[in-house]
């Protein structure tokens, strides 16, 4: 903390949904927060504009070809200005950071939050790739430089709050709910020929493009039972997924005397992520509250496994471990990125998934290199199939 | 805590069903528990069949014209044998006590649980009752004494276990859910000619008659609002009710930044019970478990208080503050004993409760002997209300 004690936040991935949302939170509190750092892919512009409203200390555009617009964008302001992914996970580590809120998009959170996690700094997690793809050694180096993570997706966001207070409590079984996405009660034939301007219409959530797919696809829920198997130390076996259309309940907590806490909201972003921001305290919001004449009926159902294969190939490639998840998702985020290009069909995805499962070398105890090797491998078997 | 570190518990109202439940909770954890202390009303029989296969240190039996029968049934144990009201008021204060559950119904829970409180002993309250009369005063000497109560109705369990790990975040709205009662649905002329054995059958709690009917007629809800205000120091129009037939959510906490914190489980008093036996830990249980699959929808309606006018009565006396809840509990009291002997209709129970209301005289701030006197006199103008 800095003498004024504001908390001071990097934001990375700020022009994103999640990026956007966060900066919002921290408008509403100025006397709490400070910008310390914003960072974006590909979006200049918009990251321009946040650096002259915020007034970080540096910015950083990953996307190279794009630095010198940026650079004379803000070259009378007092702010420095990086490119590149070695620039991103560098930036990380200043001194005059307390915060790191990682809204990257898949594999590319992996390395700048390991650098924030070496340099001690707490996390807030959007990015749950990160855990999906190393999250043995994510979680590990954690807990070896005493680093807090906190969870910023709604379901694990649910499930921290849940264990407020109970940390030393026993978890007996964490509950997952899934809205479904917007094939839910659909067949295999009926969304064979489903293309991206149906599977970005989510019923709940407006989110991203990438985490939008997923969540037709049910992949967003495999992605997630492997994070939560990670952050928050239990087996697999503990980690369930109900299906819950209406997403009010966001998640649920049992524990060994049988009692279960949930967590309970309109979808709204925004509540995470303040969370994650203002944790252990609660702070007033604005957000439109949740009451129950809106919502009269809450359903439950079973998720359709057989039509939405990621999630049992989720749970198949956590439970093979190593670097399974990692093949998962690296297969995952071509499949996503070919299907956004009409490339590929809605149900070869899984199939490209399942693919590169079978075909690509396991390794038990992978290290960094070995996650950067198979990722790598992965996505070029995961494109071959695509052809 | 004694030198075993077992937590001395005494049980007053043992032979009820909160009591008998008590009781099945600390047979499961014999390492942990120690029966120090039983208590009945009028059931010897079952006391004294505690008592040999609990040893408890002392018994008392409220109602005196059972002590020789008890006295004589215990001869060959090394168990204190006591009888009559003051004696149930001293006993709490024993020493050897660490733990004070008072599942007394009605208002003789008061008295006893003060004393308790002037001990400096911990409560685990199933008696709202005490709380209804006097909350104020209660909550009151439980702060000066630095005693902390530990709410067993589920309703109160389920938000003071949202509030584990959030005691110093704001509460906005306390949310108690409501089974609507065997009567849900249904108007006042149909409701009109119901009699006791159709208001005993609760659709989801196997509880005590006084518990049940009030729960039938809504004033079970209404005492708990009231209970909540103290427990919980809220204000009254923080404190909100939603009818929730399948009693699978046992009540809610919203916080001030929107986020809201449900418990949940089938209906079964054994798990608040043994959390406020445990607290701040929990212990395993055998208890039956919730299951989404048995329950695929959970449903919420607004109560309606004009056919149960019993919810809008307490509200009202809660508002008018001073001795008016008082007056309210022991209208109620008289109402439901009458209406158990068919003397008064289903729906008379609240006139008798509102006229007792407009007709006793208001005391703003009233003193312990005000209490008793006002619980007296208003007994005495129910009574000629029934006639």
């Amino acid at each position: 903390m800095n003498s004024s004690s504001k908390k001071r936040i990097a934001i990375l991935g700020s022009t994103g949904s999640i990026g956007t949302q966060a900066l919002d939170v921290i408008s509403s509190h100025p006397d709490s927060f400070e910008v310390e750092v914003l960072t974006a892919q590909n979006n200049v512009d918009m990251l321009i504009h946040q650096a002259i409203q915020y007034k970080p200390n540096a910015v950083v555009i990953s996307n190279e070809s794009h630095y010198a617009r940026l650079k004379e964008a803000l070259q009378h302001e007092d702010i420095k200005v990086y490119a590149g992914e070695n620039a991103l996970a560098s930036v990380v580590q200043m001194d005059t950071i307390d915060l790191v809120l990682t809204a990257l998009v898949g594999y590319a959170g992996l390395r700048p939050t390991i650098r924030a996690i070496e340099s001690g700094k707490t996390i807030a997690l959007a990015n749950k790739e990160t855990l999906v793809v190393a999250g043995e050694l994510v979680t590990g180096l954690a807990r070896q430089k005493g680093v807090n993570i906190y969870p910023i997706d709604s379901e694990h966001s649910a499930i921290f709050q849940c264990l407020v207070g109970e940390f030393h409590n026993k978890i007996e079984k964490i509950i997952l709910t899934a809205s479904g996405g917007p094939f839910r009660g659909k067949k295999r034939s009926e969304i064979q020929a489903m293309r991206k301007e149906q599977a970005l219409k989510h019923p709940n959530w407006a989110m991203g493009a990438k985490i939008t797919i997923d969540s037709a696809s049910l992949m967003n829920k495999g992605l997630e039972v492997i994070e939560a198997k990670w952050l928050f130390g239990v087996k697999t076996s503990q980690v369930e997924v109900v299906v819950h259309p209406q997403s009010i309940i966001h998640s649920l907590v049992q524990f060994e005397d049988g009692s279960i806490k949930a967590q309970l909201g309109l979808p709204d972003m925004r509540l995470p992520i303040q969370f994650a921001l203002t944790y252990p305290d609660r702070f007033p919001s604005a957000f439109p509250r949740f009451d129950f004449a809106n919502y009269p009926t809450l359903t439950f159902e079973k998720p359709d496994t057989e039509t939405f294969r990621n999630l049992a190939l989720a749970y198949e490639a956590l439970n093979k471990g190593g670097n399974m998840p990692c093949v998962l998702n690296a297969a995952n985020e071509v499949a996503v990125a070919e299907f956004l290009k009409d490339r590929v069909g809605f149900l070869e995805m899984s199939d490209i998934v399942e693919q590169c499962l079978s075909k690509m070398d396991y390794i038990k105890n992978p290290s960094y290199e070995d996650y950067v090797s198979t990722d790598r491998i992965t996505r070029l078997k995961a494109m071959e199939l695509v052809k």
